[in-house]
């Protein structure tokens, strides 16, 4: 039986942002690093990615208390050429790390039509879909690949934990309507949403989960017991694997059994990878009349005939697309008890609350 | 139950390839082109591509004798950029569109790191792999992505078939090990595979079909009444999108409504768009370490320990890859029907048959 709730107060986005970049520069980040993650774990948690958002802010003070993150990287270009770079992120916060290779990305997009930057030495970055979306506002595609923090999903047929859910990302930008925005894991369920049904004492639906006989697993409480399902079974496995290699061996950032559990440990360098890709579509045609070419297939997409019961047809990115405009225009809603263990962080750390700030 | 048959003589590959260069010279398309055609679908018959090689024949020579593809097209870079280009295919076969623009965007990945190179006025190419695969001769990493030929998905939650099943391929290239490579439908099924239980008389299993109220379909003679079930559900369909995104709308190509179905209709230009994206490891760093680092992941994976009753841990590709082995060494097997229709065709064209070429 859910617990009577007090009404919630709707913290404004700014506020949020002002919070996190406050707190990350008390931890000891430097000013505009600050910044820059306060505001994309801002976005992150305005867009609905409430795992990656106010949520993550406890555990990445954690590790950074703990000396597992570096304050002061040297984030730089290792190696280069005329469309790609790889990124040395020198165990800084890995939205940082993100956040430079993306902009590179646009930059050399913009020359050769196409460009790809992958990082090493990273660490978790928030939502996949913060560094494709960086693309839309130079009308421009982003394609993100990210090695998961944590081994949940062994080879197909296999009981050794070797892979993450190592999600994909796709931003398009649109005309009139909202850009289409890609966001998935490559299981059928992120690890966070079995934690959400453990936590609230919910079965998972078969299809989650399998034990170590291939049985489906259903009680999130026996999680440990089994394995993530990846999404059309030996594809997703495939799916998974070349997205690892892509964000990671390539880059010579760790994959397999070298990936560090960046949950169980504050203090061992996860040696992250990521990669982007940007696209201009300016080069193979014309960007207007592309983005009119999207307006024109969402529409059709989403004007199909439906199925009994379906009450509207969703774009990808859609439903993120609307708690934003929401939570921009509202605020953010967080759960009670994350706000107090907020407020207990900022008494610790010696910055406003919230709620104060 | 099924029927005794004669025991199948195997055809060399050699001999597949020279039938096929031939039997497209005879149809009108340039020696060095037919060449091209023929050793690129009998290497997809080679690697167990079974419903893109020799089954492909007659269908190709069909819609060519009927005017619907043209045999002496102007391929041809459209728009470019120091790492992109686009190519019109001027209606031409899908293979000879599609190896040209893997040979640009090997070339431009020499020089820029990575490339992308799209198409439009394409046409069927085959398997995804045959592709990407061009790439692993050079030391490199080859992305592919298609628009299907036929739309049998619809949206999430929708009753039109606005989509196919636009596939993703990737082939990393290994050192002692076989390539990895990775070959997908981004829906369960793919749609010759439903024909094939249709014509053995066997039901599907639960979830590669449902039926328009949502409910699965497993009876495949009732496949019109119903549609291929997308990977992982919405994921899949948000795959399928962006990936026709990519392959179609990006290059000028047909998507959504505008996708022809090659198999109702034989003359109707099907403006197929595809892409590749060529990424090349030595640019991030030293390419024998690169592949030596493949080498290690793919022996963890296939070292994982087992599921009860699973023999053995394959790795994207390798099945293909112990199949175009043994094809090259023992020669391919086709299906007696398919031989009977194939000696009939090379009558009816004056070459000689695939037993005597």
């Amino acid at each position: 039986m859910p617990e009577a709730q007090e009404p919630q107060d709707r913290i404004p986005v700014a506020q949020l942002r002002r919070f996190i970049t406050l707190s990350m520069e008390r931890l000891g980040l430097p000013p505009a690093d600050a910044a820059t993650v306060g505001q994309l774990m801002a976005e992150a948690e305005a867009q609905g990615s409430d795992g990656h958002g106010a949520i993550r802010i406890i555990p990445y003070a954690r590790r950074i208390r703990a000396g597992g993150m570096n304050l002061k990287p040297n984030i730089r270009v290792v190696k280069e050429k005329a469309a790609m770079a790889l990124i040395d992120g020198d165990n800084g916060m890995g939205h940082l790390v993100m956040h430079r290779a993306t902009q590179i990305a646009i930059e050399k997009a913009r020359h050769c039509g196409v460009a790809w930057v992958g990082a090493k030495l990273s660490n978790h970055a928030g939502p996949a879909s913060l560094y494709p979306r960086m693309a839309l506002a130079h009308d421009m595609i982003g394609m993100y690949f990210a090695v998961g923090n944590a081994n949940h999903l062994p080879p197909w047929g296999g009981l050794d934990m070797l892979l993450s859910t190592n999600p994909i990302a796709v931003a398009v930008p649109a005309g009139d309507e909202p850009p289409i925005v890609l966001d998935m894991a490559t299981t059928v369920a992120a690890y966070g949403k079995v934690k959400a049904k453990a936590q609230r004492g919910e079965q998972m639906p078969v299809g989650w989960m399998i034990d170590r006989t291939g049985q489906p697993l259903t009680d999130p409480k026996r999680a440990s017991e089994g394995f993530l399902l990846p999404i059309g079974d030996y594809k997703g496995y495939g799916l998974a694997l070349v997205v690892g290699i892509l964000a990671g061996t390539l880059n010579g950032a760790a994959l397999g059994s070298e990936t560090i559990d960046f949950n169980a440990d504050d203090v061992t360098v996860t040696n992250t990878g990521q990669a982007i890709c940007v696209i201009d579509p300016d080069a193979f045609g014309e960007v207007a009349g592309f983005k009119a070419k999207i307006d024109k297939l969402v529409r059709e997409m989403r004007g199909s005939a439906r199925m009994p019961g379906v009450d509207r047809i969703w774009l990808p990115g859609e439903q993120s697309h609307e708690k934003r405009e929401r939570n921009e225009r509202e605020g953010i809603a967080l759960p009670p008890a994350l706000m107090k263990q907020l407020d207990e962080f900022a008494r610790g750390l010696g910055v406003p609350t919230l709620n104060e700030i």
